[in-house]
């Protein structure tokens, strides 16, 4: 569990939650172990997802992936017990709220929990491992995109803004801020996988083509890909410029995302 | 997720969890969403425990095990999405509930979450699967047993306690009774891989000494593991005489737990 929680993360999820919060002028503290068990979360599902009867990947941000260290078996085990983990340092962050805090906080814990459940993430991952050797539908991709990667990145942007007690409107602007960064992030992903360093991402490119695995990039094309990347950019920033706080982190962090080279 | 589900289980946590609470004139309806939560977290833990790299088992209940049926990836994803949903169902039961009614359920989900975590089930779980291949000591077994299978068991106890909002002496008493029932459920577990009925228990016999697995009786001897459960029983038993509240089915469950054939 240790090993591939410190294994090198961006920790962008927990990053996004947290300033999301900031931004707001939210209450940090009381996010905090939302955003703790949301790093646990995502660094369980890429245990799992490096499995050898998933992705079969043996490296990950440069270094054995966690069952080519522990073997299988532990590997399993500590991505049941990130799962569990993430849950019960969430449930710890309950301890000193009450009333309508309290509320907040369950209800952004339902939010995350259903974002990485069978109706987020984990039917994401189902519906990518269904895809594989086949040339699948641009539905299909769409919603393997918007389960697997967008679902957590949305529910971040939720979690922080009801725990800042965010107005409608605004909460409604971040979440499309959230769901382009989201695509973005993926895009760049299938970009990277065939034009990044090896180095730099520390693990092999080529993997999407040696799978045979459809992408945005295998779609539309590596220009297209490119285009779609600056508009998604371009969009979510024009999204955070009306709501009237200090969103300068949010914008660079948009635009790192969609500019990143690892 | 479905087809592990409705599996055939003795649903034995649930119906600790559900007993406990109606015991004590605890409010059923508001306990429901943790005993259902409390059956996917076990199921979960049965998917995963039989996949080829942990025991390797083919049947469970009769009936294939999930990834016989649906492949290791879908098992190992089944296996995330019961533990997933059960939290969701779990959270999704704090609706209408405040003040301490809310603290005491997010008190229940804590013990409950706890229970099931790298300080309980999944830290039996490892140590289990690191004691395979050797003989362990008395210490190890015990330590295997308590967090492998009594640590939810209690947990479903002191859940119904705390929903029932049982006065210290009780809840004292009903963790006592669960602890040996939990011992006695292991141990007679252990018996059946012996001397058990094929195809009343649905799944191969002889597979401990197939694995070279320590067990209670190969430990003992299996005239003193048989005294240590009927032990058990009457232990179990008389912790609840002095509860002053109904207990007849409580004790029928610890009867059936220690005498069941299967």
């Amino acid at each position: 569990m240790k090993y591939s929680l410190f294994a090198g993360g961006k920790r962008l999820r927990p990053i996004l939650m947290i300033e999301t919060c900031r931004a707001l002028e939210g209450d940090v503290n009381v996010i905090m172990p939302l955003a703790l068990g949301m790093e646990m979360l995502h660094t369980y599902s890429l245990i799992h997802d490096d499995l050898p009867a998933m992705d079969n990947d043996d490296l990950r941000r440069g270094k054995p992936t966690n069952h080519k260290m522990f073997g299988e078996a532990t590997a399993i085990l500590a991505g049941d017990g990130l799962l569990n983990f993430g849950v019960e340092t969430m449930l710890q962050g309950t301890k000193g709220l009450s009333g309508e805090r309290l509320s907040n906080y369950i209800g952004a814990m339902k939010i995350i929990m259903s974002a990485s459940g069978i109706n987020g993430m984990i039917g994401g991952q189902v519906a990518d491992m269904l895809s594989e050797e086949r040339v699948i539908s641009l539905e299909e991709m769409d919603y393997i995109h918007l389960h697997k990667t967008s679902a957590l990145l949305e529910a971040c942007v939720q979690s922080g803004c009801i725990i800042a007690r965010a107005e409608p409107a605004t909460q409604g602007r971040l979440i499309s801020y959230s769901q382009r960064i989201g695509l973005a992030f993926q895009i760049v992903d299938d970009i990277l996988d065939i034009e990044g360093n090896e180095e730099e991402l520390g693990k092999p490119v080529g993997s999407d083509e040696k799978n045979h695995k459809s992408t945005f990039v295998s779609l539309y094309g590596m220009e297209a890909s490119k285009l779609k990347v600056a508009e998604l950019e371009h969009e979510a920033v024009g999204m955070l410029k009306p709501i009237g706080v200090n969103t300068n982190f949010l914008e660079k962090l948009a635009r790192y995302i969609c500019q990143r080279q690892k």
